[in-house]
């Protein structure tokens, strides 16, 4: 097969995903092959305060942020990612001739893992154990499923939730598991597009953009520069190199061509 | 391959999908192919009117009653059957140690055809054209894909909607999607599973069950005997065996055991 790229494209405010559908569907009719996975923490944040079960972040004592998910909490979090977002944008690139396929974590075991007996919180400066929640890494990646899909002519859409060893529906962090995807698939790029146009130095002044990282820079710059988000989004680029990935661009989903821009080398490199 | 059956699990209340979910894996075990199909209607509905867009259902003037989607309508559709049910569905298998797969039509456009421009509705004994509703009917069944799941031992877990032939989700009876699907699968037969023991000749009576209906029989009882939904299913019945299925079961998926159950017979038969 040509290349692959998997591309990771946020869920929060303000990205247009007609237009990265829009992208996609003009670089697949010129031969690319993608692997597409997608977020939608914004719109299952509206969805569950609608729903009644208000959504809750924790900070880990290291310093990350991400959604508490109790049981009720991932059923909402199935519905908007796999119902709602997944299925909206198969739809929006079949509108443009692209055959997408969607499927969560659990469809085929893409993504299993081990689920978090307990997770640390940090809660006005004292530090917490939460247990019963549904979180946990990806581990192991079907990557025999994705190419057999890639091999017949569909471009996958992939969505947390991942499936735990005993069969589970857990949470996982979007960005590591396409981390996780690309080194399986044994992919030379990813590309990890969000709200913001790369790792700024001095956030969020959006002339601060570091160009490019080494992979011995970024340990460094995600303890100085980098904020909220963009940890995690360090954190997955650092494990994608570390597994043979050759260059990790942190992009602008927002862009009316987010993916031609990343290709086109727009945002943070890192390699 | 060996046999292969097609099942359709409804979405009213009252049905146990841990106990199919148990029998199925239970059938799986021992060498049966299955594809299943499922419903969503009473969950979607309550979440609907949680979410303020309260559902709407409308009878044609041939006396069919189906659920109105308009776009709103059809997001919260897909919520509910192709995230919150499918994947709920999906996590029960793989818990159980069978690898599902859960899928949508829109998926690699396992279930195309044309979205209705204008249906009929009957309202106060009144005929009236209702546009711009996501509605449609399953042509075609892509079975190359179901059967490239299937031969790498996975079991499809397919839910509405389908995908029109512009590319737009379209809601479409899933008791005709699962018939469409067992001809396309050559399967020899299919169950259609909802809250009731099968056909009633005197609706709501379980004790007058019919335990047998021939081809030719079927529009004579779908006139006199059946009511609401039963009608639909019928129909579908016919569907099936038309397009060469040897055996269309209407059984009770509140059973402990249900597929056990239409396996021996229990239900209205059809042949």
């Amino acid at each position: 097969m040509d290349e692959l790229i998997v591309v990771k494209v946020g869920g929060s405010e303000g990205i247009n995903l007609e237009a990265v559908c829009e992208d996609i569907a003009g670089m697949v009719a010129e031969g690319l092959h993608l692997v597409l996975i997608h977020g939608g923490s914004h719109e299952t944040n509206e969805v569950a305060e609608a729903l009644g079960h208000p959504p809750q972040f924790i900070t880990s004592p290291s310093g990350y942020t991400s959604r508490l998910t109790d049981r009720r909490a991932i059923e909402i979090f199935e519905m908007v990612y796999c119902g709602r977002i997944n299925k909206g944008i198969v739809e929006m690139l079949q509108r443009r001739g692209v055959n997408a396929i969607g499927l969560s974590g659990l469809d085929g075991r893409i993504w299993s893992g081990l689920r978090k007996k307990a997770i640390r919180a940090l809660e006005n400066g004292r530090s917490r154990v939460i247990r019963d929640t549904y979180t946990g890494r990806v581990e192991t990646v079907n990557s025999t499923l994705l190419a057999m899909l890639l091999e017949a002519g569909m471009l996958p859409v992939l969505t947390p939730p991942a499936i735990s060893n005993e069969g589970e529906a857990i949470n996982v962090d979007g960005d590591r598991a396409a981390a996780a995807t690309a080194v399986a698939m044994g992919a030379k790029r990813l590309f990890i597009l969000s709200n913001v146009p790369g790792v700024l130095a001095d956030f969020p002044d959006e002339d601060s953009l570091i160009a490019a990282i080494t992979s011995d820079e970024i340990e460094n710059i995600a303890q100085t520069a980098a904020q909220g988000r963009m940890r995690i989004k360090l954190l997955a680029a650092q494990e994608a190199l570390d597994g043979g990935v050759e260059q990790v661009v942190l992009g602008d989903a927002r862009s009316p061509t987010p993916i031609t821009h990343a290709l086109a080398g727009a945002g943070t490199i890192i390699y």
